[in-house]
Order: structure tokens, then sequence, then C-alpha cells
């Protein structure tokens, strides 16, 4: 028989996330402080309006790009939180989660060798989507040294006649960097100059703790160049409802529509009706976690502090990335040894690119007991380490 | 600025499906026969367990493949109704409806130039997915004069060196048609003598109404070879839920999941967990439905009969199919004129495939009561067409 799979999809390296995961779980007193999900139930306001659709029968189709009163709502939020305008009926389209709108957003956009300009560490599924619709990943290593926030310098270095598209990554998922309007505003300069479209990720959008966010979408000139993807699974904490969006220029939400309507249909419908309750009257609830979040952040930053681990202090998600460059071995191992040794379960930088390697990517989206008992065992483990090395 | 969007997209017809319910929304007194969803609400069982799985505060990502718990539920209900064993964590992907399955299955098996034998008229998304994921989509027209089945003549036409994929779109969407196992026999020896690897959406398999459906998977040395997608749209009357399965050998589930992760990173929770309870407890209810789908199957039959409108009789899913060949016009003229002049909306066949042109697809997902109403309209309207004829 015939070899059954494609090339592209044989190449593509499997997420590094979940391994330690899936060794932690099956693991006695093991704490995980990995998946990047908040450890928040949906709001119940939330979950009502979902129970409420599924008492009423509403259990069909909704257009293909989502509910009509959906995508009106998250106009409206959008104006109210970015300050950013889209017409519902045109430029927003309703997707299965961020992730969704990332793939078929790349889909839409890429001709074969268009290249993607994708700063890292970052999330696991920009370059494999790039890879899978023909573009060419071209990674930005982002610095410690500059908060691990994108510079023009950075841009300058990858960006080629091809370059497309760039991604940004911001809040960012590993290392909690975000970028704020004077960050951005070169950057948008930038990608006026070389007539660039940006993937702006904003699924972290509600979750920064010292300045609002702010979309690159608002910067003069941008919003024609950017596709602005968010969601409900941070902020609102509706991780398993599956449901994100997508708003940007006509034309390319247009071809997006098209392409989600053969390969997804639509979006969920229950989590659709609950999304729009979420929208309308959950500011509360979620500045409520956020609040927790932040809580969880001091805490951390203080006890690195205390322990003497380097940690760049981040403003937004829920991640610290601590360095571990100190103790001399990889990311993988330092992780490796910390789950069998103390059964902590983190993630190494390296899973989210190559730049990570001498950091891990530490989650507080948990209890903030789970993180003092997390954190007395890291303190246990890498006092051992310093111990051992003679210091 | 330079154009946003790649070729491919561009070249994509949009579905031609949607159109008309389009205009027929805005049309007060239009009736719609056209949507390709049960008219039923999802039996209450289901939504129950949606509802206390909200309660619960279940609203956390799942495994990227999908529950466990519904994995192996899956693996019982295809042994049951197929004769076929999958294991449910190698051979199992719980996926965004049948939709996603079709497109992430493509996605991971084809190279460039791979040709996919696609039969129609058959389900609008085989056409564009195997296109986005650079195949080269063959069409074989199937024949009303074989009742729209697929024949080994109809493929050792179309069949090359290149050919890698056959879609197996039965019980069909839009002709209804199925295939016996006696049908199947030759057409998955052929698959075997030249090397094919099969993807067999069975989405409709609940709704036969002569013969139980047979899958090719289950024909001797189809299992290796075959893809079985499936879900929980048609049969358990789940659209909106977005959820659906795919289970085939290991390599290839192992390749998809990983797309999907990258993609989708998981179906809906809620969903997960409401399917549970169809798949264990609801085939009475299943049952019911298609009880009803086929009464009003047998009323369109005998009122076609009546009004002398030639159509072969469909076994299977919730479409007939008349020949509208005697009236000299386009499928999609006819269908623009009965809209018009009679306000009801069916899909031209060529929403299908071209070689769908003089035929409609009218769906019987729809009340007795306002199939009495449209085919009275529709009977009026051809009388008026035979008698303009001069007949």
């Amino acid at each position: 028989m015939r070899n059954p799979l494609s090339k592209k999809i044989v190449d593509i390296q499997p997420s590094g996330i979940r391994k330690f995961f899936d060794v932690a779980n099956e693991m006695k007193d093991a704490i995980s402080l990995g998946v990047g999900e908040p450890d928040f139930d949906t709001p119940w306001r939330i979950r009502e309006e979902g129970i409420f659709s599924l008492e009423k029968g509403r259990t069909f189709y909704t257009s293909n790009a989502g509910l009509k009163e959906l995508r009106k709502e998250i106009g409206r939020y959008l104006e109210r939180k970015i300050g950013v305008s889209y017409d519902p009926m045109k430029e927003t389209l309703v997707t299965v989660g961020g992730s969704e709108a990332i793939d078929v957003g790349l889909r839409c956009m890429l001709d074969p060798g268009d290249e993607v300009l994708i700063p890292q560490p970052s999330y696991v599924s920009y370059l494999p989507c790039t890879i899978m619709a023909d573009g060419v990943p071209v990674v930005v290593p982002l610095q410690y040294e500059n908060d691990f926030k994108l510079t023009v310098e950075d841009l300058e270095k990858y960006t080629t006649p091809k370059t497309k598209i760039l991604i940004m990554p911001f809040p960012n998922n590993p290392t909690g960097s975000i970028m704020t309007k004077e960050d951005l505003e070169p950057v948008a300069e930038f990608a006026k100059e070389h007539d660039l479209y940006v993937m702006s990720d904003e699924i972290y959008s509600e979750l920064t703790y010292q300045t609002e966010h702010v979309s690159i979408a608002s910067l003069p000139g941008m919003r024609e160049r950017t596709l602005v993807i968010n969601g409900f699974s941070k902020g609102f904490a509706m991780t398993g409802w599956r449901l994100g969006y997508c708003c940007g220029p006509a034309a390319i939400i247009e071809q997006m529509t098209k392409l989600h309507q053969f390969a997804i249909m639509c979006a969920p419908t229950t989590s659709q009706y609950a999304a729009v309750e979420g929208l309308k009257n959950c500011e509360d609830e979620v500045e409520e976690m956020r609040r927790s979040y932040n809580q969880r952040r001091r805490f951390l930053m203080h006890e690195f502090k205390r322990m003497g681990l380097e940690c760049f202090e981040p403003f937004g998600a829920f991640y610290v990335f601590p360095s571990i460059k100190e103790f001399k071995m990889s990311s993988e191992e330092f992780a490796t040894r910390l789950l069998q040794e103390e059964k902590v379960a983190v993630v190494p930088g390296t899973a989210f690119g190559e730049c990570g390697e001498g950091f891990l990517r530490i989650s507080y989206a948990y209890s903030l007991e789970d993180l003092k008992e997390a954190l007395s065992r890291v303190e246990r483990f890498i006092t051992r380490l310093r111990e051992n090395d003679g210091r």
C-alpha cells in the first residue's frame, strides 16, 4: 500500500506543550502549571444563557459568518475596547476559537513562497499553519533584553520582498509580554512602509495588568491592513466553547467566510448565544478574574525575586517566563527533572520556538494554593541544583 | 497596497446552496425546501445532557482528539452499526462536524498534484477542500440511469496513476442515492486494485429507508484504506452543535489529530458530553425521526408520480432529486422562476456539480404541512409551464 500521508503534514513537529501534562496527569500528587487555560469555570451568566438556548431548542446552524446579533455585539465590544469599528455584516467572521481564524486567515492570504514573520517565543500554531498554507515561516527571535517586545530592528533583519504577513502575538503567550501604543507605533510604520499585512492575535487582550490593551489596528492606516483575531477562551474563561472571531478588511473576511463555510460551516450555536451575553453583561466577571490573575502574577514575581530566579515582569496573559540559564541545562532537561524530582509540570520555553531555550513557561491560571505548593517545590529543586553546583 | 488574497481561494466558487434561501428568507410567505438540516430540535435527552454539563461547569478544553468517553462510545456505535471496530485512542478523532474531518483529512493526505475522485452530484465541500489542499479534483459524473450510484465503469474512466483518494458520498446529498453491499463490492475491489484510499462520508448513515446502511470500510481489505467520516448533525438532529468524527488507520488519524490540534484545538466540550448521551440512549429518538422522514419521502414520491414529474426513488438522506428536463430550461432558471412566481425555494441541481443540470434538490426535512403547501405550488407552476408549452 502506498503512503497515505502528505509530506507537509509529516514534516510538522507536534506541539511540545501537552507532553509534560500527559505525564503529570498520570502522576500522583503532581501539580501542573502548564496548560494555557483559565482555571475558572465560565461565568454563570454565560452558562445560563447557553442553557437557555438549549432549552429553547436553538440547536440549528447559524449563518456561516455567525449569528447577526453576536457579530453586532463583537462590533460594539471592539469599538469600546480598541476604538476600531467593524461592519458586522462584511468585516466580521465568527470562528471556532481564535485558532481557526489563524488557520483560515493564513490559508486565504498566502500564495506559495509568501513569507510570514513569526515573532517567537509565541503560540505554537502560527508556524505549522503557515507551512500548511504553503507559506514560508520566518522566525523573528524576540529578546529578553527588550522584555520580549517586537522592535523595528528585529523586523529589519528578517523582512524581504517576499514578506507578506507579520504576526503580532501580543499580549504574548508564553512570555506575558505586551506592546504599548509607543511600542506599536514604529512597528506599524514599518508595516506600512513595507506593505505588510498584520495578523494581530489579541486573544489575551482582556488580560493586561498595567496599561489597557492597544490594538495595532487602531493606529493610523493600519485598520485596512490588519486582521484582528480574538475570542472568548481566555478573557471570558470559555475555552471549551470553542468560539473566536476575526475582524478585518471586507475583501479578506469575504474569502475567509467562504473557506469557513466549506470547512467548518459555522461556529457552535450554543456558544454563540452564550457569548452574546458575555459581551453584553459580563464586564464585572471578566474584571474579577483579571484581578485574581494579577494577584497571582504579583505573588509569582515576588517569589521569583526572593529565590533569585531571573524573570522580567510580564504585564499580560497569564504566564511568567523565568530564565533558568544559571543552571546550565536545557529547558527540556530542567522541566523533565522538575517533573520527575518534584512533580511540578511546566513547559520548556523551547516549545514556543528555539529562542525560548533557557526559559520556562509557568502558567498562573491556577489557584494561589496550588501556586504556593508548586513554588515551594521549585524552590527546593533549584536550591538542590545550586548546592550540587557548589554554590 | 498589494492584493491580500491567495490565488487559490479567490478562484474557488462560493457555494450555490444558500443563495436562494437568503432571497426566500426576506420574502413573505415563501416556503424553503432547501437547507440541508433536520427540522427537528435536538432530542431533549441530548440537550439535557448538554445543560447538565454546563451546570457542572464542564467548560474546559477536552483532549485534542476528543473526550475519551465519547471516542469509546463512537467505537461501540460503529461496531454495532457498520461492524467495524476502531481503537478509541489511536483510530478516532472527534471533529467540528463532518466538514472539518473532510478538510483536515484531505490536508493530511494530499501532496500537490494528487488526484481526488469526486462523484457528483454531491456535497459542495469536497471540491474546494481538495483544491485548498493542493490536490486535483477529478469529477466523476453519476448517472440518473444508475440511480446516481457509483459504478466501476464510472471509475475506470477517471482513474489515473495519480489518483490517490476516492470520495464516497453515500447516502448521497443531494440525490438521496445509497450504495448497497452489492453496489459497494466492485468499487472496493477497484480501490484495492488501484491502491486508492477512500474517504467515506457517511453523515447520512442513520437515514436509510429500505436497507441498512453499509460502510465500504466493512468490506474485506477496506478498513486499512478507508477514512470513515460521520457525525451527529443529520441523524441526531445536532447541526448547531458542530460535532463529527473520523475513524481510520492510526497513521492517518495521528496526523489529522496534529493538524486538528493546531487549527481547531478540540471540538466543543458541551457538544461532546451531549453526544455521549446521544450514542448511548437515543436510538428510539433517532428512529422516530427516521420514520417521519420516510413518511414525507413517500408522500413526495407519490405526489411526483401523480404530477408526472420524473424522479428516481431515493432511499437515503432527506432529499429527492426530480428531473425537470421536460421543461427545457436550466435548473437555475427553473429554481429562480419557482421562487419568484410561487415563492418556493429549492436548490438547482447544478449547485452540486455540473451533472446536476436538469435536476432540483428538494429537502424533505420540513413538516408534511409545509411540504403539502409547497407541492401544490410546484404543481401549479409546472401545470402553467406545460400549458404554455402547448401541451
